[in-house]
């Protein structure tokens, strides 16, 4: 199936993984209650650390739960695994193959502590060391570039959230994501013709915050990936520490910013920008008066609920990712130099 | 006092900043016993989010303290912050004044967990709030970049995991900083010269992993915030998932690939890229195959211990930096859109 299809599949691809998962996350949620973790630690590598992310803000903010990323090179290299004391030891993996975390994973086990793996593949070496699986059942992913997996990693995400929280109105909330998905994906041919003004850029900068921190850097490997544009991510906040400066007229930013808790911030970094800096600005919201400061505008639908937003905001994002290749006269099938599956130590 | 001689200070900050914290780290490490703790819980913006990076993988390898990076937003604009059982919750801001950070460090003591304020300022917001300051002891640093403080910071950080430690031959190491700092610090003049070749760079990316993953990150803010290159950090591993494939001819790679557990991985990661892609190399390293591999090679002492390495390693990066902000014929003392003090919420 070609990046194209597997874009345009991911509505269908959740529905199918919601049904699997939803007995299959509140098993999970009773065998690890919260009151037995203090937080989770949680390793993964390219895409799947964008799914960390977004587990680092959902978690914290909905299940009160802090969230260590790992540093895999501690395990494999360093050789000096820290004591994993009252954590929840998670390993996010599309194959299940990378040598570095299914090491982490099996530490854990090792020192007595729960352990999850959430992945595309059940029979792989990291589902067969946790605990736990959750089985994203996204089906083959065929293009280089990650999407579906992507999505259905996030969706893994938020139903365990949910699950911890026993909060019905949430799964209903998630039920909804088809219709969302929907929605954006009717843009797939203005985003296409609105690619056609990037042909030449070289490097960018992509703005979220919040939940939507894991969107700037997956829509940034994205452009990296596929259309070999400089792209690097940033929080608004981090952005005002000073790499602001790199910003001159006609810079480009790439920003996400759904309404939410964090709109406000996004919304007056990105109108300095338009306006004292005069940047090239590619908005992805549903919030009239932000999407009103982009030279290019890209909607969300209205009643999406900020914390579903990353599933559905990189949508867009993965569009413009692929027209821009097709755009610069790039392959969106085999981008040069990568693999599918990478075995990092 | 100028950026320049700012950088050219630090070996005597370094040792005036070690002989005010010999005793006050030593005083924390047994107030906060390891056993009490299960993790180390940081706030930091920036150049201190950078010292945050040594922090996880020093205390991760040497003393076996996951550390979790906040996330602020959770705090400040989410209002739903973590529970933060068994952490050990700290701050590091030069100037102490950034609210999300004190935001972070309240928290903590209101839930009742120990708090540490690593700061410039012992008077500063941070400073008041935390039960336990290590003033870094940098003195007034002027230039709008930072240097001095960062490497205090880091000092900071390994004098508090040698005290955790409670091992003399550590602090020993230590009082060799300023040796080793002096050495690189000579090459000054011959840095000034090589930066002329990357007169027209605009992008990059640098590289480094574990201990100094840290110093790929504070390289490349150093040139954003004074050559507005779009420079963009990596770690080794994750360079392979993906961002690799930006890497064509001649395009320009910096990395720190001291000798030490990840320079096997690094070596053979930056041979590909010198033999398979041709890229343009800059390497700071002191093993002679790997400088070998580089167009531009920066030589470190033979005999630094990779864990104080970041504090050293840094120094010819922030040399380049300056020298390069010279070369483009941009103000070292005074880059666009930066303040010294940056207060995100």
């Amino acid at each position: 199936m070609s990046l194209h299809a597997e874009i345009h599949e991911q509505t269908a691809v959740w529905q199918h993984s919601y049904e699997q998962n939803r007995e299959v996350v509140r098993a999970i949620a009773r065998a690890v209650p919260l009151e037995r973790i203090h937080h989770a630690f949680i390793a993964a590598r390219g895409t799947s650390d964008n799914a960390a992310r977004y587990a680092s803000y959902l978690w914290g903010a909905m299940n009160q739960l802090p969230v260590t990323l790992a540093a895999p090179s501690l395990f494999s290299l360093y050789r000096q695994p820290p004591r994993l004391q009252s954590a929840l030891v998670i390993g996010i993996s599309q194959s299940g193959q990378s040598p570095d975390i299914v090491n982490v994973v099996a530490e854990g086990k090792r020192q007595g502590q729960p352990t999850l793996a959430i992945t595309n593949e059940p029979e792989s070496p990291l589902a067969q060391t946790a605990d736990f699986v959750i089985n994203i059942h996204a089906g083959v992913e065929t293009a280089v570039a990650a999407t579906k997996t992507y999505t259905t990693q996030l969706l893994a995400i938020a139903m365990l959230s949910a699950a911890w929280s026993q909060a019905e109105e949430r799964f209903a909330a998630i039920e909804r994501l088809g219709g969302w998905g929907t929605a954006v994906l009717a843009h797939d041919e203005t985003i296409g013709q609105l690619a056609q003004r990037y042909r030449y850029m070289e490097q960018c900068v992509v703005l979220g915050r919040g939940y939507n921190y894991a969107t700037a850097f997956e829509w940034s490997l994205k452009l990296k990936e596929l259309t070999y544009v400089v792209a690097e991510p940033y929080s608004s906040a981090d952005f005002r520490h000073g790499p602001i400066a790199i910003v001159e007229r006609g810079f480009p930013v790439m920003a996400v910013a759904p309404t939410g808790a964090v709109l406000p911030d996004m919304h007056e970094l990105l109108q300095k920008l338009a306006e004292e800096k005069r940047a090239e600005l590619l908005i992805i919201s549903n919030d009239a008066a932000t999407l009103g400061l982009a030279n290019s505008p890209i909607p969300l639908p209205i009643d999406l609920p900020e914390w579903l937003s990353p599933l559905v905001s990189i949508v867009p994002a993965q569009l413009f990712a692929y027209h821009l290749t097709g755009v610069k006269g790039y392959n969106t099938e085999a981008p040069r130099g990568l693999n599918k599956v990478t075995k990092t130590t």
